[in-house]
């Protein structure tokens, strides 16, 4: 065969985004005005101008801003400071699977929640709770969520947050595709309803580049203590390069337009993906319809396992992620994630369409 | 006191050895080259020509080369990899302090064995061997090692590779230090004599800057892939930027001249730091004589209180770091480590001079 292949594989900004002339400008403004502490050996919580930032526009302390290469780092470090082998942790399911197995590797228990077009099933979080369950904490990603879609509704938000409160646990909110909203109101974000009790993770990974590895979290002030020790103990500080660069984009007021030119470009491919499932998926598969983000998570209907699913696929061109690996306990076979953002409008309607027919062999 | 305050704690490069406008240029090249890899998401060995460049110096495959964020989180990535809790793992004795930290972080059982004028004293190492010490990996500095200075000889380097294939465990050899050999001849790298058994770490942060953040691994191929794959679900990859911006002032040839120039601001510190330990320290303590690296090691006769001397040091403005800090397994309360890089050959002077005046109050 010579089709083209075509990638529901990882949810990758597209090329075509990136902005490389603009770094490169803010790479040689922060290399001459900043060169004696970007270039050095420096505090593991990285550049303070940028933390600064992210401190001053959450109205916090910067004590508990601590930057990291990418958040997905500061989630494996946060895990090794707040999880002891054994303890639980609340996950959604699905869940980003990268995550999972952080979680895991660091010897948390999980629970996986189901996923509801509203967001994750609060009241089976409830009875688990009411069921003596003790999470150390509860990983959610509220906004347009990793690999679902799903967001996250405000009145189930305060419920959890009510909950955190009652049996004692973290809420972490990873946010990164927060930002991306295509169309719609936001809702409140879990950290703005409750910033003693929510750890928020995000990065500039969608916003700028995933290659410039600045992601950051802001923790209460004795957590992140710990966390920029161990990141020390670890890697003893961060490229301030990269998080100089960031600050400098930022402060020239060029993120903002960046982001409007995000949604210009991605908007139309949401789009795209949503008629492509309307017209080859009716009756095939449940599917999200999301205003942002990367991702729709689709649960085709019918018995399906995940290797034949993505053996047959590849055959056809069309390489798919293994829905289970987004279960924290198993399941997730009939379960699709599609990345919009990375294909055009054309390869989203082939690719769509391409799934369609595999999946009418099952 | 207004006494200026003379840091002899961190080891590190000299500010004035920076070259931020090349850095810039490198930065700018790489941005128009190769921004659609090296900004997008990516495989977690890094940036594949800066892997190739090293990979053809030493006349491997590159599959063997691992780029990270430094080579202290290589080190955590390949203890969290090799080593189970309560395994048995050799150093020397000093040691560099981040690095025993993360041995002993990842279960490690370590043992020190003493740093002698020409590297660690292997007849205690074999003595070891035969009463059935079993150590998974053996973690060495053999070029200017840090914090002694010293430098293990060729016939002890040879020793030590034929205890490793007898007794089967793995050598590490760290040479961050190696290219910046300011006088006498160089000794044989330890995996230029059993690339099969050393894993070698290195990294540009001492040679072109700490906060880029590169730093690489040259391992067998299995235990590459394992840290790889260990890597990818830590941080997914390495900042490219970073590694290209090496990469191209490799290729431009500004490596070389730039050690160079290194070459000519070190040397003169080391004879500073040299001459005014003949001057004032003579009778008072017993130190290495380096021919290059970044570090003196000292041992002070008679007692001494690692606390009380850093207490009183720092009433002198004097900062130095905790010398027990080096040893895995308690003493060197009398061992200080003098950086002199990063030091002026005034600051040099005076600094010693206020630890002579301290020491015989003891």
């Amino acid at each position: 065969m010579t089709e083209q292949t075509i990638r529901f594989t990882r949810g990758i900004p597209a090329v075509e985004s990136f902005t490389p002339d603009q770094l490169a400008e803010c790479a040689k403004t922060v290399l001459t005005k900043y060169y004696e502490t970007i270039l050095q050996y420096a505090p593991s919580r990285g550049f303070q101008p940028l933390r600064q930032l992210l401190a001053e526009r959450d109205g916090i302390d910067q004590q508990r801003v601590v930057l990291g290469q990418g958040s997905l780092e500061l989630q494996d470090l946060l895990a090794r400071v707040l999880l002891r082998p054994g303890q639980a942790v609340f996950v959604e399911a699905p869940s980003y699977d990268r995550t999972i197995n952080i979680l895991k590797r660091a010897g948390g228990q999980l629970t996986g929640f189901p996923i509801e077009p509203d967001g994750v099933n609060v009241d089976l979080v409830e009875a688990a709770l009411k069921n003596d369950a003790r999470p150390v904490l509860f990983y959610l990603i509220p906004d347009f969520q990793n690999p679902s879609g799903a967001v996250l509704s405000h009145i189930k938000r305060q419920r959890l947050i009510d909950l955190s409160r009652e049996y004692n646990f973290w809420i972490v909110e990873d946010s990164p595709y927060r930002l991306l909203r295509y169309r719609g109101q936001p809702v409140p974000s879990m950290f703005e309803l409750a910033p003693d009790r929510v750890l928020k993770m995000s990065s500039y990974s969608k916003l700028i580049s995933p290659g410039l590895r600045v992601g950051y979290m802001v923790a209460p002030e004795a957590i992140a203590e710990q966390v920029a020790k161990w990141a020390e103990d670890t890697y003893i500080n961060p490229s301030y390069l990269n998080q100089a660069i960031v600050y400098d984009y930022e402060r020239r007021g060029w993120l903002e337009p960046h982001i409007d030119d995000l949604k210009s470009l991605y908007c139309p491919r949401l789009d795209a993906m949503l008629e492509s499932l309307d017209r080859h998926m009716s009756g095939l598969a449940a599917w999200q319809k999301p205003e942002g983000g990367f991702f729709i998570g689709m649960t085709l209907n019918g018995d399906v396992r995940a290797r034949d699913l993505l053996k047959r696929a590849e055959e056809a061109n069309l390489l798919l992620t293994n829905g289970s690996s987004f279960f924290p306990n198993g399941g997730g076979d009939n379960f699709v994630r599609l990345p919009f953002c990375g294909l055009t409008p054309g390869e989203i309607e082939e690719g769509v369409a391409r799934l369609a027919s595999i999946v009418t062999t099952f």
